[in-house]
């Protein structure tokens, strides 16, 4: 009998203290057993993930149905990256802010697991092992609840994950799979402010937004990204050309990925059906606002949907502009506040655009494919936070911490 | 014609890169210039704010007459602690964390204002001044929501400081009371995600919990405190009364007073008739579970609801544990994460009381009055975090700020 949404929550809740308890020695060793029985046991994940993909093959577009599959060469990834957490430093350890107050109370600034975290996410598997390999490093208690695409693989991954606690004596319940996927159940799960700490939503902009206009639990919002490049007057434009296509083509379906592309109306002549060339090459449909049009007629219409939308695909919308004031006002209008980029060699106009524009990450001469904890050594990713609170952009594993204040006294009392 | 809460909060993100970009020099003067200001026209706040108290004196209670007040007195205080407040470090200035990535992308992690705040509470009007001082010191835009019992006392604070800003040739939108205090009005201001980086409500737990459950823009909880005292056996029974006394007595509204009683079964029968005549004498009315009416007869019922109520007056309910275990349970059932006390001289049951109770802050032997910014030492309060994300525990200044990743780059892409 699946245990509901509620009971699940009290276990999770029920084992922060046994996780957050766990010296680091331990943390580490653990995620190294896990690492080692995923491969162990790679035959039953593969058979899992076939049955899985079996299920779902008609109703899943190819895109999907490759992100879902697990062969051995990405379960070797699954592992490996799962042991590379052993290596990272304790996010929870020490030292720690200290001071002495007024009155001589000690305060001391501990840093200490959020609790439980809930991850909510769609169809890649791999994200059940990344999630409880960060959680565990940082002695949270996870609730995973994959799509249910995916349910048979997630089932396998995490009874492989609990047997490893689970033969070190450890309560399994520091990691647990919500299989019921029902719509039901994932708003329960928006809702257990007893038991949740915070949920991190990770999937579409649709699915993303639906979590943070229905939770009430605290949500870090991840991921949706209608990046932005906008080339100056002084950019070198061999330098933007290069960095376009990288950002454009190199990896279309992610949130780092260039979507709109604005240019400075005095190059927009000279510049636009160059990069158009180099585009149209790679397979890039290119829309445009009127003026580009007139420029280069291989451009389609863009409509005022286009402005807002993170295509994820390869398309890419141009609009010129008058120049930087312009651009970030532009930027600033359509960001969803993920990743930003300028390129130009104008001193002046960089500083503006660095300081100007609300993103997370906003890039001078640069792909916006580097936006990533791995990228920015970190060391590893959470997600990706497009929110000011708590974290912002690429989250490692500090993202799941919080602090306490422990205040040491002998006895004052307030006057 | 007033503003719409729309327009108000267009108005609002407008004048965010405005405040952005004032000097430290400059922010810290508008505090000067606006604290002289708050002096020179203490007698139009005073006319207002005796309008406010004749509208509603039939309507509030005694002690909401009195959080209302201003006086001389009171003003001069409000003043001093926004002139306080320019000494205070600027907290967006650097040095700021910086790196070099693998493929030499230099990464500056900068400290920025959150952008929009919006402040939502209740009674009080020196809060209308706290809150626009530590805002304009942070750097942001802030959007001002007080209660209507004090809306011409906020309308006159909100006009002195809009005055500075516009004689100094400034955004006066940087600083926006909404005077508009119906339902709808404020339901807008929770759904306006294009506009508001963060709310910040203040208030009765009631109202807190309301802003939570409605909210979609980022929210900040403050408050609710229903805060434990556990004294232990090997407590020293002379400093547990002195402080029990103090953090229920000294000023019983505040969410840092003590709320609930527990002791350790091994003293009950010797402690509990003495801490119960210092309460009473001091006017406290003592509620109790069973096994406390049985050992003092002074101690009335508490039934269910009281273990979960926070009452912000003379009351405290007394439950009798078996021990530190019971304690630790009890209180991570009951809290509200806000402060909670462990009086004791037994070094492992406060590490565990330390380390396993979840609240914000956690005290050994000292009274949880003093969980309070200025306390900490820092220097000023934008309100006490109840919440694990952002901010937690009292929240000076920096809980007003938040980061933003900038990437210099000579061309790089992404292999």
């Amino acid at each position: 009998m699946a245990l509901t949404v509620q009971e699940i929550g009290q276990r999770a809740k029920r084992a922060t203290n046994d996780v957050a308890h766990l010296s680091i020695a331990v943390r580490n060793n653990l995620l190294l057993e896990m690492a080692a029985a995923l491969l162990e046991q790679q035959h039953a994940i593969i058979v899992a993930n076939q049955e899985d993909l079996a299920e779902f093959a008609t109703q899943l577009s190819e895109p999907m149905q490759h992100r879902l599959t697990l062969d051995e060469k990405l379960i070797r990834d699954i592992s490996q990256s799962m042991a590379a957490v052993a290596k990272l430093p304790d996010p929870i350890a020490g030292p720690f802010d200290e001071w002495r107050t007024h009155v001589d109370l000690k305060i001391v600034k501990r840093i200490v697991p959020l609790g439980v975290v809930a991850m909510v996410y769609e169809a890649r598997p791999n994200v059940t092992v990344d999630a409880a390999a960060l959680t565990l490093k940082s002695g949270n208690a996870v609730i995973l609840r994959g799509g249910k695409e995916a349910k048979r693989t997630n089932m396998v991954l995490a009874g492989i994950m609990r047997q490893v606690l689970q033969r070190n004596q450890l309560n399994p319940d520091i990691i647990q799979l919500l299989t019921d996927t029902s719509h039901e159940t994932v708003h329960t799960l928006l809702h257990m402010r007893d038991y949740v700490d915070v949920l991190i939503p990770r999937g579409s902009a649709q699915f993303i937004n639906f979590v943070v206009a229905n939770a009430t639990v605290p949500v870090i919002e991840t991921g949706a990204g209608n990046t932005h490049i906008f080339v100056d007057e002084s950019a070198d434009q061999e330098e933007a050309i290069r960095i376009i296509h990288n950002a454009k083509t190199q990896k279309p379906s992610v949130c780092n990925a260039a979507e709109k592309l604005l240019i400075h109306e005095n190059i927009a002549n000279d510049f636009l059906p160059k990069i158009v060339d180099v585009l149209v090459a790679a397979g890039v449909e290119v829309r445009g606002d009127e003026l580009s049009r007139t420029i280069d007629e291989r451009i389609v219409v863009a409509g005022d949907k286009d402005w807002d939308t993170e295509y994820n695909d390869l398309i890419i919308a141009v609009h010129i502009v008058s120049g930087i004031e312009e651009a970030v006002t532009w930027i600033n209008t359509h960001t969803t506040h993920h990743s930003e980029t300028i390129i130009s060699t104008n001193t002046e106009n960089v500083a503006t655009f660095m300081n100007d524009v609300d993103a997370a990450v906003v890039y001078q001469n640069a792909s916006s494919r580097f936006t990533d904890g791995f990228e920015f050594g970190f060391g590893a990713e959470i997600g990706i936070s497009t929110q000011k609170l708590h974290a912002r952009g690429p989250m490692g594993l500090s993202a799941l911490t919080t602090i306490k204040y422990e205040v040491f006294g002998q006895g004052q009392i307030r006057e």
